[in-house]
């Protein structure tokens, strides 16, 4: 397989655009991401969307996307996996250009939510499970997440504001990120005091549905402009890997088996053990995915990732730094685009482009996009090239 | 690139499948393919669908079907082109197998339609335009391929019912494919006589919205079952293009330019020329895509293509035989299956098990999935192994 490179990064800041469309958003983040590359032209487009044929009537976006930034005749294609759709757009860019297809590709992750409100986003939001089974029920992803977290809390003695350490650690890093949603910290007792949504479910549990565009440029190493840019950042793992899409098809409901097993693929490809990976952006779109995640990857043992999230291990300087810059909680979670997000952040810590949210030495990054509850998960590694 | 074989495919019969939901359309074809090959077990499922999350609420179509066939633990994700779903599917499952990323993939395109019916299917339907600037006024598939009926047929002095050749030589190829939704013929007068849609688009020049799936899966030829099959049949040539998503920002609206591009670039990687290809299932959603198409391909004149149509050119016997089992006019057209249905029907016509609508000698086949007014273009040859 051909080495690929991130050539370039771009990104709009994450919120409640209501002055920008869809496709304003996402040329943003392409043009920003070529530019960065020194104006590499890609031979091919993967787009990450979530909703946009609901929130924004809008689907076909490989088509579009192309277009509106003056692309056309290249090939382009939109990938959905729910929350993970980002990701799946990244490892579609990173096999296009490993694979030698092409030699320069671009990834791009947009979600407009602002373009539906209430019930109707919530109806949205209730495609992304089973329909069927689930969503006709009333169980929208909060609700799965409200019983997730009840059935821990109460398998593993948690305390009514133990889960609330993670949102408090995105937070503090959301604060020197200029593109995050929310760029403050909040107090200690700010978790215990907000409300809650569904219990035991408050409302720093859940990151903040948001408007954004983060794109990706993926290239060889003999294309890349001789600019003597230094590092270079590799994509040295890639993996995706489904569970079961509905809860009580699980044998087990706690175990975020699609996370543990990209996990595993993605860091054996990269030569990776879980020891040596120096930061983690994680899927934190409820406190308890955050807390599953650490433990189907390892980092915890079961029933004791929420420890975590107080101890000082996830923090910038702790032993595996995460939401380096906001995750979802703070950063702000934009559908499909979250994924592409994280290869984002994750490149700029790699670079040492992250300002104030820099990650003092690191080298690698390992970064995991999941739609539902884990029922999609894709995970890569990004490397320092040596 | 590893050689990537058809192992397996798979077919609902094409209609209104009023008692069955897009699971189970999705999981019938899933396990005919599966069966087909001898059982191999794919690594990656590719899904191509292109209105689930409108018309039945559903997303995430890559978990869900994984799990419903049984196949947890993979990875799985849905690929969405409008009309040219199905296609890109197939590229991505093709491109999984020849990178090396997995030995055996399956690809099933699956389109549940009648879970919405009249307004509330066009709505969704619009979403595949440009929401913004050309749906948001009106201008549905249908009336858009209107208004690029109405320009040819003027251009090049068409008469009334010129390109009622298509629909007759698509429903005559029908009768024999059980799997048809239309088996049957139309008499000479019949397109004259039906009512006008939105002229000159009479109701003969669009293909009939169904439900329906299809599946393929695709394999290293050392993981093949050892049964003595023959003939093996290869995917050679896969390939995909854009065009604009808005036909206003076109030069010239009745150069399908993608199908040009994505068809010269599959046949040169399969190593054929125009007069070589034996049999081209184009997607005919209209009859005039179905005369663009062959004028973009080569087969006919810039002006010309709908001649093919009544001389002869397109028949079972004639030059380049199309809609070899029915095509989207009278097989039916199930959204984002169309491209895996023209992947099965060129697999069943290479390996002479075509039944009554078998093309004599065929060696290979052109195969193109089309989204919009071709704003995507999806082209795969197959093959006969030597």
């Amino acid at each position: 397989m051909t080495a690929v490179i991130v050539a370039g990064i771009g990104q709009t800041p994450v919120g409640e655009h209501w002055e920008l469309s869809l496709r304003d958003l996402a040329l943003d983040a392409m043009q920003a991401a070529i530019s960065d590359s020194g104006g590499l032209r890609p031979q091919a487009l993967f787009v990450g969307n979530m909703l946009a044929p609901n929130t924004s009537n809008q689907a076909h976006l490989g088509a579009l996307l192309a277009d509106v930034a003056g692309l056309t005749g290249i090939e382009a294609v939109t990938l959905e996996a729910a929350g993970a759709s980002g990701g799946a757009a990244l490892r579609q860019g990173y096999l296009a250009v490993a694979s030698g297809m092409v030699d320069v590709a671009l990834v791009v992750g947009v979600e407009k939510m602002t373009d539906r409100v209430g019930g109707e986003l919530d109806a949205a939001l209730a495609t992304t499970g089973d329909s069927d089974f689930e969503s006709v029920q009333g169980l929208t992803p909060t609700a799965q997440a409200a019983m997730l977290m009840q059935r821990y809390m109460h398998q593993n003695a948690v305390p009514e504001d133990g889960l609330g350490g993670f949102a408090a650690t995105a937070h503090a890093n959301a604060e020197g990120n200029p593109n995050a949603m929310f760029r403050n910290s909040i107090r200690p007792d700010t978790y215990a005091k907000a409300p809650p949504v569904t219990e035991p479910l408050r409302q720093f549990d859940i990151a903040p549905f948001a408007d954004g565009a983060a794109a990706m440029v993926l290239a060889r190493r003999d294309v890349l402009p001789q600019d003597g840019r230094q590092p270079l950042v590799r994509i040295a793992g890639s993996a995706a890997s489904i569970d079961t899409l509905a809860l009580h098809d699980r044998p087990d409901i706690l175990s975020f088996a699609a996370c543990h097993t990209s996990t595993q693929r993605a860091l054996a490809q990269a030569g990776l053990t879980l020891d040596t990976v120096n930061l983690f952006e994680y899927h934190d779109a409820f406190s308890i995915y955050a807390a599953l995640a650490l433990e189907a990857a390892g980092f915890a043992e079961r029933g004791h990732g929420w420890k975590m999230a107080t101890d000082g291990s996830i923090q910038r300087t702790g032993r595996i730094p995460t939401a380096t810059m906001g995750g979802l909680k703070a950063r702000g979670f934009p559908g499909g685009a979250a994924g592409v997000y994280q290869g984002v952040e994750a490149s700029l810590q790699l670079q040492g482009r992250a300002g104030p949210c820099q990650v003092q030495g690191a080298a690698n990054a390992l970064i995991q996009s999941v739609g539902g509850p884990a029922a999609t998960s894709v995970s890569h590694v990004l490397k320092v090239e040596a």
